[in-house]
């Protein structure tokens, strides 16, 4: 099994109170790409500018990532510029340049298409619609947006939010979508909206995530019910793409098992906190690049202790 | 085996969106009691004047609180008035009146001198330090304090926090204590000024446990971490008194069990939590009032299905 995702690549220029690093490697499917990569094959879909260097390139290719639908477009490539400061929570953008992503329009290979999960990352909805039409018969479809589309483009993430399986949204955009400030009520909120699965990331305290697809057919909203708290660290560095590396631990894990059940939704759930809880340790994907399947387990075991009881 | 709790019986006032209650039976000593009394019997230690209708002190009575150490004082009872809005997860302080709370001195009898399991709710680091002084030889004492004696008997609290195994705080308080931010390095320093044991309440985020009371020698500040998330609930109507109701829970628990260790702890975490959550689900004590052990029993069995993976 593989699994797309579309989203951002970008240039990341980040200042925390540990320093400040220019044009990193970032953007929202290369933070997807390192945690998915350690459960299955990950086709990336994006757009770079003519700027974007070739070491990057040559490091994504060695990550093993296929970049087949990466394309070059005329302009410059996408940058983001934020600052983190006190508990590091919150990112205070400083400054987007969009470049070659006001322009994108993904062109995916005949293979591609085929391809049965799909992750639609923080882009444009109308990206997001035009690459899910690509699809042959997609049968896991997750979905990320941002506040941005949530207050200028609506209608056309309503519209797109009937066709996907899992809405991923932290609790920002899940209080700013359904106007419920409790986030178990925005869930079943956003889950009346079409997707069958709703996780709500909340950052430092972990995620919840609301589904009806596991129980017999019952009231709207009902269903099983998770919350898994963060794995508890004192060493935040950088948590930009910490979401996006927790979609691509959760969806990864998916991609791999061969049942998607209440279980299996649980332990994707527990692998994308984990690789989150390994990306904001350091910056940019400088320490989800080198990750290991290993690592992983070792930290699981490490949080199933700080956890269960 | 038994605990006495010290801390306050007030008459609260009310406002959230659900409506208002005037003059309920409140304060940190009655929501632990509700709480702890379904594992053990309760000692409450603290002082009520002389308008606190007598309905209430049957009622007391009637949940088999002892209330031999019940004082009443010259002068009115203590009143809160507080109004939450938007998400509850804030209490906004709109009047209190101190009344006999200014001058309450506990006294106990010779038979609670002996109690092993003592709670210093919120009150006076001074009122807590003397209740203390009176215990012969407590085994487990835990210590609940509030942001305005951190402001304001800082030195008294930092005194008394050297003599007690466990400190419960809400991460307002833990941040502003420590001067951190992250939560782990809060219970880290918080660690290193006396508890073993710390617990820091997180509201709707559920609970960080810290200590290294159960490992061998080594740095200060390590040991095991357990994050508990809260039970995911959309009905919250009230949220006064439940970080008392939680340390109810927690303490009663391990009154009543065999032995403290990390299995114990984490358990006793989550019967508080669960009775945190009955809590907040009415105005006031009026759902706690009339729980059971198996309402406690049949909400954990849920709560695991929610959170173990």
């Amino acid at each position: 099994m593989s699994i797309i995702v579309l989203g951002t690549v970008a240039l990341d220029t980040v200042k925390t109170p540990f320093g400040i690093r220019k044009h990193m490697l970032g953007g929202s499917a290369v933070h997807f790409a390192m945690a998915a990569r350690l459960f299955t094959d990950v086709n990336l879909v994006a757009i770079i500018g003519e700027d974007f260097p070739l070491r990057y390139i040559e490091f994504l290719h060695k990550k093993g990532i296929n970049l087949t639908s990466l394309i070059k477009g005329k302009g410059k490539t996408f940058k983001w510029e934020g600052e983190y400061k006190g508990d590091l929570n919150t990112a205070l953008t400083l400054n987007t340049e969009l470049g070659v992503l006001s322009t994108f329009r993904p062109v995916i290979s005949q293979e591609q298409k085929k391809i049965k999960h799909i992750f639609l990352a923080n882009v444009d909805p109308d990206i997001q619609k035009h690459l899910l039409k690509c699809m042959h018969a997609p049968t896991l479809v997750g979905l990320d947006s941002m506040n941005y589309w949530i207050n200028h483009k609506r209608k056309a993430l309503l519209h797109i939010l009937k066709k996907v399986n899992i809405y991923v949204a932290n609790d920002q955009e899940a209080r700013s979508l359904s106007g419920e400030s409790n986030l178990l009520k925005a869930a079943q909120y956003l889950r009346a909206l079409g997707p069958q699965m709703i996780l709500i990331k909340k950052g430092e305290h972990g995620v919840l995530f609301l589904s009806d697809k596991f129980t017999p057919p019952r009231a709207r909203g009902a269903g099983p019910i998770f919350s898994i708290p963060a794995y508890p660290t004192a060493k935040v560095i950088d948590p930009t793409g910490a979401g996006d590396t927790f979609a691509g631990g959760f969806m990864g894990y998916l991609t791999r098992v061969k049942r998607i059940n209440e279980s299996s939704i649980k332990k994707a759930i527990a692998y994308g906190t984990i690789a989150a809880s390994f990306n904001i340790e350091d910056f940019g994907v400088n320490k989800t690049a080198y990750l290991t399947r290993k690592d992983l387990e070792q930290r699981l075991a490490k949080f199933r202790k700080c956890v269960l009881f």
